[in-house]
């Protein structure tokens, strides 16, 4: 795992819809339906970042998330923050289709 | 909260795709992408399941989910069953999507 | 529900110890062996939460959680609040004395 | 991961309480205070399952949660197997605890 620079890490963040840079990490905002497809996510992204051993700093309220990724372990972003948004994007697309 | 009839069962059957009767109860059994996926599900409908008071049988095992459920207190199949039912479809549509 | 007068709330923070009051909310940080029992003690508390509708806020990093709680329908701390914040407490208390 | 001789599981079965020999699986029910409680236990097994890589079939209604341990890469049971029986012990231990 290494530290990216920022160059890379606004190139990555197009890979991303959503997600931005907050004091040195990506962060992003969901909402959802509600509170139990709120938890829903949490719950699937929290199984998600343990097989990765990379775990959120989340913050939740009802229906909605707010999520920081970052490496402590470098000291930055790294790879994984880029991996874990993007696996976090994926389960929330498919969550708001069924919304609609 | 009654039980209701073999008949409006068979009819409300129509409005759940992918569910049937085993046992006197409905069925549907969920495959999804991974562990993950499958546990976010189970944790979304358990919350969703609290607040109805109406909680499923249910057996997991990876990226598989068997659903059974009835009203034991009418002793068969009620509105909440295709409620909850429903509820699922809704849920696991999204997620479905989401892996295409 | 109502909202406690400030000699109420600071009578009845004797009963849940660890909570104190930040910013107009109850406030309590729980420490966990690891993730896994960090997140399985958000799962059942959430559905404890959604059981009585009433939503905590809450942060989450790794082992690590802290929740506030208040009531924003009375635009301040109710007894429900007193009541999720014991919830936890028991909760938090067998799984402290599991560590041991 | 090897497949354990039957002797040395039923000598390992000696140091997980609660834990029997069903249909060459290992088999434990767990009864619960209520779902909330039921439900968080699995939620957090199931992200130490995740870190295993090694996941239970289970089944669960309302406060109770019947778990089947086995290895089906060894067709049978593995060291795996009571690690995982172990840690849900544990997990179980202090949970029981704090409901007296």
């Amino acid at each position: 795992m290494k530290k990216l620079p920022l160059d890379e890490v606004e190139e990555l963040l197009r890979t991303v819809p959503g997600w931005s840079l907050a004091d040195g990490k990506l962060f992003r905002e969901f909402t959802f339906a509600g509170f139990s497809e709120a938890f829903g996510f949490m719950t699937a992204m929290a199984i998600a970042a343990e097989s990765m051993d990379h775990h959120p700093e989340w913050f939740n309220v009802h229906k909605n998330v707010k999520v920081w990724l970052n490496s402590h372990e470098v000291d930055g972003i790294s790879s994984s923050d880029f991996e874990l948004a993007s696996k976090m994007n994926a389960f929330f697309s498919g969550m708001v289709q069924q919304q609609k």
